[in-house]
């Protein structure tokens, strides 16, 4: 509970921090430039825009480049991977955290079409990950009151809450928060667990509450209304008929194609920059900064192309707008008149959306700028993602799908009902749920950033629909992203080709065995030759002619055991006696990255002829299968269970009584299929449209 | 899908037919029972009431106590449990659900403390059913396109589905409704069950929309804004500091006493009620009868206690009221007057839940009104539970809870910035968390009741604060009746004394085994003398001089070939060729409750001697573990993966190849317990403060 408290504590103090630093710097940079311009020097305006985007991009790819390489992208997909068991370097490490929270600050305040809620799951988890293993030893930040965390379980538990916190913190939205970590993230799940989590956004929403009472006396500079997400399109009377739901249908759909699409191309373009930046660090800051400058140019470049507005007589805030809130912005217009797509595109990403959402100004915008921004926020947000920077995918999901909602909306005019906001609204919840394919976690933080409950039964429809639809073509922008980085993610269901293997047609051998007393140099042989890190223990029977299998041992417990030079001179069990020399932290689970390797330890010829007893630190008790189970109930045991080892045993005993072991590389099915190439017809379960088919037919 | 789109339109059409049901009879009667009062004509009035309210409550209980004895109470415990694998007779049949419905409206309108949430999420879980198992057989109701269902999963995410949509349909709660049944229904869990869940619950709140639609029209009676229940408390500026918090942890506090104190009367009562029920089905009529009048009296004779109050000048309606609507009860007040003790509890539950969470109404009460109305509501609500009765709790939870809300916040008065309105939200947030602690999904269900998204922080403190009280005096209010019906619930974690016990030590002898060729007699025996579900198959192994496993076959299944009598001459196996005589149809799970039996099939005395090959229909991949794996392991492999059966294999195979097999009963405290009396001291893992002796200190 003091974790979890810590953990909402801190991710909330980051998360506002981050917000602050977004506000001030963004707010900075548009203040200068709109004075710029307001006195037309338009060169000096671009130049002083696009240098200090290009420095602060700069600044982001280089720190993540050289310090931490794993705070690249948005973070989502290697949390989930690491909830789903796989522990991919400096993830959650220290570095990443620092990286991750400065980098997003940097890259945001840039003017990229980059997100925030991302790295914000990603600094949640960091932050739980660091408080669930105590602290980070080699920077000597240890908490020794923490330190109870000595397990898989409880810390993937713990980075759970960190990425439920994540999102709360981002959107201030903290049951959303629960739901997404529980829809996206979670790999496990149990209601112990959701308690945790709404306990830890629980901490998050009022320590932001309270933060906000504090900003709201004006003491944290630009800072305004504009932080903290939140987009209030309240209005009291939101009546809609039926003779809105078709339109409301036709968005789904276009929403489920639009986001389908966008994963596509976005995967597309993530492997060619895969293909480039493996040719070296400086050309994956070569991207970034041209990113950033086209970036730069089409920001600054595409609001000439509109004609000006005059100003709404009745407008409720100075029109154009001076300094840095307000959102009409004059750009090179004559006076009394504003630029409405600079209001949308030479403006931080919230304030953007706050605009579209807003309500009452279905005349603020004209077509021609709706169409310009969607198209220009669906190329930015592609490109952008995959450059060596911290970069989320909510925020640019939700402008690109609020600009065409909107632009549909105005497309419909006066048939429905429906404020033009809504439109907004929903077209961001039909891209959302296109791209994302999330339903009950992204409605509800809809419902949390606009904060009107009437919408709830529009929200799901175009939820379900656009899920529905986008389900046809392509899987979650997530799931993709980690296919592309390669992570063996084990998936809950099992394929139809797997329930015509056996467990014997997948399992790899040869297979290394220790023996209940062995002797060290052997012990050491099997860790030298191999890489496996769960080993079985067979001992010879009395009772039966063919040993027996007596239990698993973990490389991690094997190594513990050689560092602490425990051995004996002759092969005799030692029973409970042999924890003497042994404190449980021993075999513990060690932080993330600080594995010990069996090349550091040194042992003398004399230790190598000792003996080691091992039934006292075997696991007695390691889940087996026959030979002969289908693979399907194979997999769902392990997954179901959430197991590392499955140990496979014969049918028969009169052989070894171990046939293998199957781990989680077993059940992938490039694994599988690799193995037995005859089953590739029957892979693709279900029909998909594909995109590329789809797209030589033009 | 189909089903899903059902299940979700026939649980709203059920929902709204209730709650206009509700709304006609209890209104009609308290227009009758108004009217005779403002005639003065007390005595005939009272017996008006009583009487009517008698005669709905007999009826209830009659139709209950003689057609469905399944369908009394409030469902959820039996739904839940059902939901774990306990597949209780009756729960979800046709006869349920129609007596249910029937009930539920009736026991409701007899102006019982009752809820019709209960019943609406024990209505939705039989429809549910009857979808999945494509109609009821023994009614000739079924669907041939509908029979797709005929595995336990399937048909258990169907119900869980149901289960969403009837919370869904009973508090227009969508999102609630399916975090409802994720938090406190659902066993297993799957992300696409969640999206399932999600879609049925869309189509609740969408058909339930177009309903109100058309009653917005004035067609449906007295069914007036006060139907389906919604507590719309918005103020645009709901502000609350640091101040306020002391009084909300208050709050919590007190909800979570009270709610663990509830749950514990409840318990007794309902434990006392069993005693007198199993006397016979008179007596269990009997009860409901004193019930019924025991509430008519206290109903019609508390307001007389309390003094009149004087009309506001200001009033939006007409007071004192004037037939169905309106709050201002006049009872026994002279004119231009009204009695408030009366506007809360001469009504229906909604109706004084929606005075209690009104806003500008802090004047209307007074202090003894409120502490009369929440007593009165406590005792009433845990005496009217166990009658023979469709019977819900959330509603008198959420009565009594803001009941005591509000009288806390009137107590508080001027000290705090809350209205009285609010804390009696929160009042009821914390008994609810007190009573059945679940976090998010009360969270949301209560959101989504009073429409106000800005009271999310509070809400979410308050249900924190009193779970975290209430779980250190006892469980879950539903668990407790669970386990007063002695369900065999399987719990998610083992209990430590598990890890001290290997399953060689809970399985049980002597176990029937089935050969792979079996003769027709032989397995006629084992059926007629054994009640279990599933038998080993052993092989005789040319290569081993042991028997080996070959795998489990289900009673069911063996019955299947019994009727179909396709028997051998000689024991010989028939490979593929078996299935001539069969279809699929034949071996899939039959409804609830048409279980064939093995006393129907006639067998000659030649069939008697013939073969049965049983290779085909075995399950030849049956989950299995060792004798000597820890037991509380075992449950983690047995509850994780949801099995029924769990073959225990020998440790050294010279002997027999099974050892026996392990089902729910096996895991189950008491019978562990039972087997090894010694570990009952370390039975309680934790801490809690019991009541009875607190009780006894006072």
């Amino acid at each position: 509970m003091a974790s979890l408290f810590l953990i909402g504590g801190f991710v909330s103090l980051v998360g506002f921090f981050n917000n602050l630093a977004v506000e001030n710097i963004a707010g900075v940079k548009f203040v200068i430039t709109s004075n710029m311009m307001l006195a037309q020097r338009y060169w000096m305006a671009f130049l002083v825009f696009s240098l200090s985007n290009l420095a602060l991009t700069l600044f982001a790819a280089i720190i993540t480049a050289f310090i931490s390489p794993a705070a690249a992208g948005s973070g989502i997909p290697e949390v989930k991977a690491y909830l789903n068991g796989v522990d991919a370097p400096g993830i959650l490490s220290i570095r990443t955290l620092i990286v991750k929270i400065v980098g997003s600050i940097a890259a945001v305040s840039s003017s990229l079409l980059v997100g925030k809620a991302g790295p914000m799951v990603h600094t949640g988890s960091c932050i739980a990950a660091l408080f669930g293993q105590g602290g980070s030893r080699r920077y000597g930040l240890t908490w020794k009151w923490l330190r109870f965390f000595k397990n898989d379980r409880d810390r993937r538990d713990l980075v759970t809450c960190g990425s439920a916190a994540g999102i709360a913190a981002a959107f201030r939205a903290p049951v959303g928060g629960v739901l997404f970590a529980l829809e996206e993230m979670a790999s496990w799940w149990r209601s112990s667990l959701l308690w945790r989590a709404f306990f830890t956004t629980a901490v998050v929403a009022i320590v932001l509450r309270a933060l906000i009472d504090v900003c709201l006396s004006g003491k944290c500079g630009l800072f305004g209304k504009g932080g903290l997400i939140m987009f209030d399109v309240y209005s009291a009377n939101v009546s809609y008929h039926l003779a809105d739901v078709p339109p409301v249908l036709a968005l789904g759909v276009i929403g489920g194609i639009l986001g389908s699409f966008y994963n596509f191309l976005l995967v597309k373009v993530l492997k060619v920059y895969n293909l480039i930046n493996e040719k070296g660090i400086f050309y994956k800051i070569f991207i970034a900064c041209t990113i950033s400058i086209f970036t730069s140019c089409l920001l600054f470049g595409l609001p000439w192309l509109v004609s000006c507005q005059s100003c709404p007589s009745d407008a409720s805030e100075d029109c154009p707008t001076i300094g840095r809130s307000g959102n009409y912005k004059k750009f090179q217009c004559p006076s009394g008149h504003y630029n409405d797509l600079a209001s949308l595109i030479f403006n931080t990403n919230d304030d953007a959306i706050r605009n579209l959402f807003s309500k009452n100004t279905d005349t603020e915008f004209q077509l021609s700028t709706m169409l310009i921004f969607f198209v220009t926020c669906f190329i930015l947000s592609i490109f952008s993602y995959g450059i060596v920077a911290p970069a989320g995918l909510f925020v640019p999901v939700i402008v690109t799908g609020a600009s065409y909602g909107r632009f549909i909306g105005m497309l419909i005019g006066s048939w429905g009902n429906l404020s033009h906001g809504l439109y907004a609204v929903l077209g961001a919840a039909s891209f959302l749920g296109g791209s994302m394919r999330m339903t009950v976690s992204l409605c509800v933080i809809i419902l949390e950033l606009t904060n009107n409950l009437l919408l709830l039964p529009l929200i799901m429809v175009v939820l379900l629909v656009s899920k529905t639809v986008a389900d046809a073509f392509n899987g979650n922008v997530y799931d993709l992203i980690m296919k592309v980085k390669g992570f063996p993610y084990l998936e809950t269901h099992a394929e139809p080709y797997m329930r015509q293997l056996t467990v014997a047609d997948v399992v790899s051998g040869p297979l290394q065995l220790c023996h209940g007393i062995e002797k060290v140099g052997n012990i050491v042989h099997i860790l030298k030759t191999t890489m496996h890190h769960g080993f079985p223990v067979i001992d010879e029977s009395p009772h039966s002619e063919s040993p027996v299998l007596y239990g698993l041992i973990l490389r991690a417990h094997l190594i513990a055991l050689l560092k602490k030079k425990a051995f004996l001179c002759t092969p005799v069990q030692l029973g409970a006696d042999a924890f003497r020399h042994f404190s449980s932290d021993d075999f513990a689970k060690k932080g993330l990255g600080n594995v010990d390797k069996i090349e550091d330890i040194e042992l003398t010829d004399e230790e190598m002829d000792m003996f080691l007893d091992l039934h006292p630190f075997t696991n007695a008790s390691p889940y087996t299968v026959v030979e002969t189970m289908s693979l399907a109930k194979a997999l769902i045991l392990f997954r179901e269970v959430g197991l590392r080892h499955l140990l496979v045993i014969p049918k028969i005993s009169s052989r070894a009584p171990v046939v293998g072991i199957l781990t989680r590389h077993d059940f992938m099915p490039e694994h599988i299929l690799g193995l037995h190439p005859s089953l590739v017809r029957s892979r693709w379960k279900r029909l998909r449209f594909q995109f590329p088919l789809l797209l030589k037919i033009f």
